[in-house]
This record gives C-alpha cells, sequence and structure tokens, in this order.
C-alpha cells in the first residue's frame, strides 16, 4: 500500500532532561473525498493505501450497496495504483485522494445525512490547510513552558481519572497553566468530546484564548485536536500518543507547539520546538 | 458528574487456560441530542457528565458561538442536575441526553453539514438499539472458536502492522478464520476504517456474511465498531481495548460475542460466552 507513513521528519527528542534532534516518522492522515456516481458523498479522514476497499466498506456498511452486483465500476485517481478484478476500475486522470463509486442501481438506501461531510474541505492536506486559514488564526509566539513539568503531567492526568481505573474505557484532556496547575481535567469515551468539554469550560468561564495553558490528552493526536485546541488559542498540545502527518503540518502551519509520545521522562517535539527552550 | 462508568455487569474472564465469572464496570456511552434554539442539531456519541461543557465546546469548535454573550440560555433535562452560573440555565422536563442551546444572536456561522447527524438515531441507548432492529439481524447460533487462538492472533496483528512499529500511530484490524489463519489485515490512522477496509475486502471477494470469521482490533470497542462488525454477519469481536456500555448492550441484543482487553494470555468476555465454550 502507497505512502502509509510520512518520510523526512526531523524531531526534537527529550530524554532524561537532555534534547537531542532525530529523524522520525509519523503515519500518513490525509482526507478522501468519496463520490457516488459523481456526486460528493463524503470526506474521510483517513491512510491512504486500500482505498477501494474503505469506500467498498463504508458504502455497505451505510447500507447503500449490499454486493459487488450493485457496483458497475469505480473511477480512482492512476496515480494510485488500485485495481479490483471483480469490479471495473477505470484508472483516471482525477485528482488523487479521490474515488468516485457508480452503482449499477439505484442505492439500496438513501444515503444519511450523518454521511455528508462538509464540502468546504479541500481533499488533500495542503489544501485542508489552506481552508482551515479562514478559520484559525496563527498562534502568537510564546509563553515558554519547562520541559521538565511535562512528564509529570501525565501522572496528574491519570489520577484525575477515576473511572478509567475501573474500565480502562476513558480518554482524558487536561489543561494546565505554565506551572503544572490544573486548570480543567475532562474524560469521555471519546477523546474529541474530552477536548470539547475542556474548551467548553474555558468558553463558559470567559477564558478563551487559552494563551498561557498547555493541554494534555491520553490518547494519539489526530488534525482533529489539534484543530481544535489552536481554535482555542492553547500553544502547546502534548499527547501520550503518536502524532499524525496532518495534525504535525497543522501544528507547523499555526504555530502551535505539538508533542507525542509523552511517556516516562521522555517526549518528541514535532512543532515549535522554541516554546520548551529558554535561549 | 453523573454515571460515568455503567453498574452491575457480570462477565467470564479467561486466563491462562482457565475461566472465571466476575462483576465488571465499563464505561458509559451514550448519545447526547444538541438542540440549537429547538432545532435537532447534531448526536454525538459521548459518556454522560458536563454535557453543558461538551455543548459549549462543539458549538465554539464549529465556529457558531464565540462567547458566553452569544447564548442567552440553556434548557436541559432537570435529572441531568447541571447547571451554570453564568448561563441561565433552564431545567425541564424534557427527555434525558438532550441539551438545547438558545442562541442571543443568530450564529456567527451557519453550522456545517458535517455536524448533522442521522435525525433517525434515538438519543437514548435503548432507544438507539430499537432503531438498529430495522437495519441488523441477530447473528444465528455458533461456530465455536477455542478460546486458547485467541491471545497468539494479537501478535500476528503487530506483527503485520509495519508502520505500526515505526510510527506507533496506526489502528489495525484483523479478519481470521475459526483456525487463526489470516482472512485479511488492514491497517489506518482511524479505527473504524480499518474495519470498514476489512468488511470492504469481504464484499469485493464475496464472502460477505463472515459467519466463521472473528475480527480483533488493536483499540477500543466502541458501539460503532460493534454496529459494523455485526451487519458483516462476524460472530466475534475481539478488541485489545476497552469496550463501551453500548458496545456491550448491542453485541449482547444481536447476539455477537465480544471479547475485550485482549492482552497476553488473557481476555474478558462481555457477550455471547457460548461461543467460545465446547458444550
Amino acid at each position: 500500500m502507497p505512502k502509509p507513513a510520512a518520510p523526512g521528519l526531523r524531531i526534537h527528542r527529550f530524554a532524561a532532561g537532555k534534547w537531542t534532534e532525530a529523524p522520525d516518522a509519523v503515519v500518513t492522515e490525509e482526507p478522501l473525498q468519496l463520490l457516488l456516481d459523481g456526486e460528493p458523498l463524503a470526506v474521510v479522514m483517513r491512510t491512504p493505501g486500500a482505498d477501494i476497499e474503505l469506500a467498498f466498506g463504508l458504502l455497505f456498511a451505510e447500507g447503500i450497496i449490499r454486493s459487488t452486483g450493485d457496483v458497475r465500476g469505480i473511477r480512482i485517481s492512476a496515480e494510485a495504483g488500485e485495481t479490483e478484478d471483480r469490479i471495473g476500475v477505470e484508472p483516471v486522470l482525477m485528482e488523487s485522494n479521490h474515488v468516485d463509486v457508480l452503482l449499477a442501481t439505484k442505492p439500496k438506501r438513501k444515503p444519511q445525512r450523518s454521511m455528508l461531510a462538509s464540502s468546504a474541505c479541500g481533499v488533500c492536506g495542503t489544501q485542508m490547510i489552506d481552508d482551515l486559514r479562514h478559520d484559525l488564526a496563527a498562534l502568537p509566539p510564546g509563553p515558554i513552558f519547562d520541559p521538565t513539568t511535562l512528564p509529570g503531567l501525565v501522572e496528574i492526568l491519570r489520577s484525575g481519572q477515576g473511572v478509567f481505573d475501573r474500565t480502562g474505557g476513558l480518554h482524558a484532556a487536561g489543561l494546565f497553566d505554565a506551572n503544572g496547575s490544573v486548570v480543567a481535567l475532562r474524560e469521555d469515551v471519546g477523546r474529541h468530546n474530552a477536548v470539547d468539554k475542556v474548551v467548553g469550560r474555558l468558553l463558559l468561564d470567559g477564558r478563551l484564548p487559552g494563551s498561557n495553558t498547555l493541554l494534555v490528552v491520553s490518547g494519539r493526536a489526530g488534525y482533529e485536536i489539534v484543530q481544535k485546541s489552536i481554535g482555542a488559542g492553547i500553544p502547546l498540545l502534548a499527547a501520550v500518543g503518536a502524532p499524525s502527518s496532518l495534525a504535525v503540518a497543522l501544528a507547523r502551519e499555526f504555530n502551535q507547539t505539538l508533542v507525542g509520545f509523552l511517556r516516562g521522562d521522555r517526549f518528541n517535539v514535532y512543532s515549535g520546538h522554541q516554546r520548551l527552550t529558554k535561549e
């Protein structure tokens, strides 16, 4: 499968009190525009590769197709290089990150409104970031955070998570000030929801933008969490898990400090390293 | 915050070749119907508690409100017991799992189509499962799977995940037959996508329903993954992570075997234990 990991990224690593610079790889996250008989149906954030399978699985899950007999052909960018023996695939000169499924019959079921994604988004990472420029402002420089405070924040996040201890099933988001004091801790089965709750709290308290705060999240850093936290004016986002390529691109574009793999006494910095150094 | 974990669940535990029965707790996942001036806007799957914060965070992220001044009041079910000092909250006799945000002015921005969720879903777990009865059929009894094969499948899933090794950022879904042989392994930055790709592969190969297969996923088991796998006729779903309350309810209703915390030589069975015992 093509380009599952983005090549050629350089990051800063902090471990046991020392900085190093290193090459790194992050997983590719890009939007896919799914079309049905030439009409835009949904934009799905995904890792490129197996786009035809993804399109068929999604259309099946939505009840729009039930078998290959419901499909008369597929149009996909020639550069994707995908084909399927059982379905006629037409490699066309369409933009990359598009799959058009041509139905043999009427849809078995009308597409749900839940599938309809914003048509405003472009469907390559670069285009999507261009579009976000209308909604998001680049974060101003500063403040400076002490890198040695970061590792302890995960412990505070976990100790605040009573339900996680019992169920292992909750994501957490914790907002801290520059001294590492808790501003708000929220947990939810959905990791976006935990971030929405924290930002909602800031809004209710009239504390937006969160200019002097940092946000720690228990899961991975996908583009949506980066987007939400930049929108709330939070200058540093640290995730216990991995960031995606689009998350890194977005953080770099809008001057957010993005930390990943915050575990034990170490972490990686993918963007905005200057907020963690005193010089 | 109210009811973050569902009480009173009994499960079967398999560890080092032996079965035990035990009480357990899972995280509560329930739909929230968000309304704007009385009009349905979105249904969000979330853990109950801090619903006002969640609503405000979501509306801020979507650019619909920018400050508390944009809101003249909130209507929320009296039983939710939530209030906010800075906003007029009217506890009303509306259904639980609803929050209605009343705007002081026109929305700062028209809601995106991406926010509009299916209005067909009910917004309590029970209602949602009732609605799914129109789309999903209960799985037939059988087949029987050998519980000792399950732990090894996670190793196969991981060894097939070349990109995960380098980036730590991919979710995986692996479909196996009853002997533990691989039918399809797929990975993606989104865990739903990995499942959609596997189901898409089955569909393209004319192998749906997946009656004699089991699906292993690298992350947690939320209700959507249970729904997608039941729709594909897969009788056993095993997750490395935790299941949610709605995932367990759905699996029990539609006779799917649901395994969680598949780690090392042990796992928990939340539903359909009979498919893992020879009697």
